[in-house]
């Protein structure tokens, strides 16, 4: 028979066994956070229709859309989990309880250009917390904690949440007078970490923005305000009183930040930054970026804010909300292109495997049963081979241990447990090789799936 | 503004919060015991290139396949997990070892008609257990107490596993010198439930099979046999002789019947059934069905078996297997209609609500964050509401208990929790708060999500 060659499209990720263990292993954590903070797990339609899913879409967004007819119905695939929240709360708004939290971690859609660690089918991993009408400044402090949380829980450390508020933002350009100009100049200032500051003050001195060389100067001493959030906190008090929205985005700020510490955030992983605008209209208070402190060339790892129309495309109601986005295929890619998966972790599919020495199985098949019902994942090998095949089995699954199990054994009531780690072999009885394997277990439990290089 | 009408594509399901976090548990269960069986879980692409997806699909399958162009390249969405496992092993066969233990728990698309409880989006969850040249029959017997474990699992008790064997069939059939004409009189024999013997018999003896009479009635007779499993196999032994195939299969039914005792099947679980057939070349050996003893009429719920040739179309490797799938979406839908979900799961998105009652929340937050290290669903009320308002937030968010903080449980170091069941508030200290609050969670942790009705 002709054969049609195997191949994954480019640009889809599809991992080896050991790699997706781990990566499940990431994917339960972000869950298990989320779920820790009262957020309730959604799982929308990966096709929607296309008029309801570019209801607001244009421009680049749309271009990569996965977008088609079947039978009659313009079908599109979905390309953040953002525009089906707005849908979902929009349809089920009567259904539903505000604050409304939901966490969903799930495939997303664009076809982007091919190339290394781009992707075109990716997860993503959001929170977000809508209010119906309106939703209080704590919640804008609460993100960031939940931001904490999960990458500790990872095994990140040297990382730093970065934020701002746009309405200190908007105020400080209202002062100058340039409220018109305001989202322009916030992409521009946007780009300062990657441009630098000269090349930004041609930018708003360029013909396309025509800002006076004092605005322009004005603008990059303002955003130049550095030091510890106090420190921060303190030099933006001197623009207080010149601009209402100013005061209350000085504020919020003010509030985020007074509330971290009960949230349990060190100040080390967390920094009110004047440069962080995120490009997008669409946020109206706290905005949060978070960078690897090693690797800030990676970019935002998890991203957000607080916005005021959630579903302004669907529905009158106001639906005010605040969220962040974690782009989890491409910071797996990421962490595993600089080293920070942690070897230690068990990614073989069992924690033992028994190997039966004997033809009649049924002891093997006993003891596998009991072993899975003391919560142990127990393969059972029952291939005929010859043992040192077995073994290189068994090497090559990574699997922590092998339970030999031959006449021997099953006169004596007793197992033999192998350490493939150490090569150590012992005769013990069941309830003592449950008790072995159960703590291996539990120390791979509270094993991170992630490992800074450097730290132990 | 104009808006768009939100809506979600019929066919495709989409569920409220409560559904969806048992949906979410019963997913974690199947992925906990496949687990604890050793399979290792993957995880492919949604999409495929079509020449590499449709390599064996024809008929009716693909013209339900949602396949569209992107750019120069023909895509199609996975419409099964099998044929996108066929393609990982073939694919990724240097590095994988066998047995290659798999499972996959995704969404599949076929274009279907609409009609009530079909679904054009739905989660399968499937299980493989993939030979490199041969597998052992003793993987034939396990894979029906990982049936039963699962069900079990997931609070089902009265569900029967039904049984068969192709080369019993197939060996019966050469008996009788049908051997070309044995699949499609097995086709036939599949529908007696649905159609009943006499139906059958006209099928058989009519213009396209044109069977003897006397061939049907052995036929017919053949397929009657029923009773415990040692009485049909009894009966199949009289046979034994007149066809090598036939003693083959008639050996394997033997083991897996011999083996599933030390499984931890019960015999009320299991039954050697004559009928069950699957209506599918693909299988060559053990057959499985799974049906729901007061529901018969819903069908099979979880099917599967062995087979010779995974991924023939891509690799001249022989790799056998033997597997099952469950319809996850729509068992679930089932399930629902059938009054099968348990109301005493906790299906809200936390096991406390936290209302602060006074204007600096930091004491709330603080307790909050010391709840959620202690592994406790927590969340935090923080909107600027009534009582009342609160109150009947906490009611509708269906969450077990409430904790109320202020200016006096402040003062006194102390918190009081609701029991929103009972009505019952109580002073405690936070260490008792705790120790309450986790005593539900493990209670909820034991409790099934499903219930079959008169059952307690």
């Amino acid at each position: 028979m002709a054969k049609q060659k195997p191949r994954t499209l480019s640009g889809f990720m599809e991992l080896l066994p050991g790699p997706q263990v781990r990566f499940e292993k990431i994917a339960e954590l972000l869950r298990r956070t989320y779920s820790l903070y009262g957020f309730t797990p959604l799982d929308t339609p990966v096709i929607e229709a296309s008029e309801v899913l570019l209801a607001k879409a244009g421009g680049e967004t749309e271009k990569q859309i996965y977008r088609f007819n079947k039978g009659d119905s313009d079908l599109s695939l979905r390309f953040d989990l953002t525009v089906p929240l707005a849908k979902y709360v929009a349809l089920h708004y009567a259904d539903l309880s505000f604050p409304f939290r939901r966490f969903q971690i799930g495939k997303v859609y664009r076809g982007e250009r091919a190339q290394r660690g781009r992707f075109r089918e990716f997860y993503q991993a959001d929170i977000d917390i809508i209010g119906d009408g309106r939703l209080d400044i704590a919640n804008e402090a609460e993100i960031p904690s939940i931001i904490y949380q999960t990458f500790t829980a990872l095994g990140l450390k040297r990382f730093q949440i970065r934020v701002n508020n746009r309405k200190v933002l908007s105020g400080f350009y209202a002062m100058l007078g340039l409220t018109d100009k305001s989202g322009d100049i916030m992409r521009v200032v946007d780009k300062l970490p990657k441009i630098g500051a000269d090349k930004v003050r041609d930018l708003l001195t360029g013909e396309v923005l025509a800002l006076s060389g004092e605005q322009a100067d004005e603008i990059l001493r303002f955003i130049s305000i550095t030091g510890c959030n106090n420190e921060v906190l303190s030099a933006l008090e001197e623009y207080r009183g010149r601009h209402e929205l100013f005061d209350t985005g000085l504020d919020e700020l003010n509030t985020v930040v007074k509330y971290l510490g009960a949230f349990g955030v060190p100040e080390e992983n967390f920094t009110v930054d004047l440069t962080i605008a995120r490009g997008l209209d669409y946020y109206t208070g706290t905005v949060y970026e978070t960078f690897m402190a090693d690797h800030p060339e990676i970019g935002s790892i998890c991203s957000g804010g607080r916005y005021d129309n959630l579903a302004e495309y669907y529905t009158d109601k106001q639906l005010p909300g605040v969220g962040i986005s974690i782009g989890l295929t491409r910071l797996f890619y990421v962490l595993d292109e600089q080293g920070y998966l942690n070897d230690a972790l068990n990614t073989s599919p069992a924690d033992v495997l028994i190997l039966p020495m004997t033809d009649d199985l049924s002891p093997a098949i006993a003891l596998a049963t009991r072993l899975r019902g003391a919560g142990i994942r127990t393969q059972l090998y029952t291939e005929q081979k010859k043992f040192k095949q077995k073994m290189s089995y068994a090497d090559k699954l990574g699997v922590p241990y092998v339970l030999l199990l031959g006449e021997d054994e099953i006169t004596q009531g007793k197992v033999s447990l192998k350490d493939m780690a150490t090569g150590e072999q012992e005769l013990l009885s069941v309830e003592e090789a449950v008790e072995k394997i159960r703590a291996a277990i539990r120390a791979d439990a509270n094993t991170a799936p992630i490992q800074e290089p450097g730290q132990d």
